[in-house]
């Protein structure tokens, strides 16, 4: 379960992370939930999806109030918050046209988090600062 | 309310309604919900959302099984089918390039629903057959 995803997000986040329910399993969404801790807040429960690296990178990036619950016969068995890492390899396009990494010559993006507080990424190639909520994804 | 919307066609009626809750309403999706009727079943649960016949009509053209239920002070006050009507203006666009609802001059696309329980339309201008799965919005 992903809980406390920032409001207006919650859409975002399931495109990002591809879930879309094509493979049949039990999907909840709850988009402007009333919540103590923030104003509103968005939710999402999935059965049988395991986030992958890239997956939480986006989420962190996405949402970064976000926290994942991993429930299993009905336990909360982990909770964690989101964190960003220090960089981000592949999963984001670099905004810049002629940045190397959007060449023809496949060089995986590299991004650094320069601040993780405000979520300001750079790409290491062309240095060009990115703005995290106009990323397009690979 | 709207219930029973077939399999896997949740969030392509959330998006052809423009449910994206950015008005901040409380709107809860769930799909591939075991149902006793049909195998599975998509959910959508809106506030304050007022269907207009435009809505409803794409709801029949998308999801053919739904029904919707008004609530209202948690109590369902009305529950109805959604049902084709014999011709649909203005939402759907022609699939022909040259037909002429898609020139320049602005004329609104009219097609004949042929078959309600096939989903059949035809474009009254060019004559052309139209693939429901495939309709793009206006």
């Amino acid at each position: 379960m992903l809980d406390h995803i920032d409001e207006g997000k919650g859409l975002q986040v399931l495109s990002a992370l591809r879930i879309d329910g094509k493979d049949g399993s039990l999907i909840t969404i709850a988009l402007n939930v009333p919540s103590g801790k923030f104003k509103k807040k968005d939710i999402i429960k999935v059965e049988n999806k395991f986030l992958k690296d890239d997956d939480t990178n986006k989420l962190a990036v996405i949402a970064p109030k976000a926290t994942i619950n991993i429930i299993k016969d009905y336990k909360l068995i982990e909770k964690r918050r989101v964190a960003l890492p220090n960089e981000i390899n592949r999963i984001f396009r670099c905004s810049n046209p002629d940045c190397i990494s959007n060449s023809t010559e496949h060089i995986e993006s590299v991004m650094d988090v320069i601040d993780k507080e405000g979520r300001v990424l750079k790409c290491r190639y062309c240095s060009r600062v990115l703005d995290v909520n106009k990323l397009k994804y690979n």
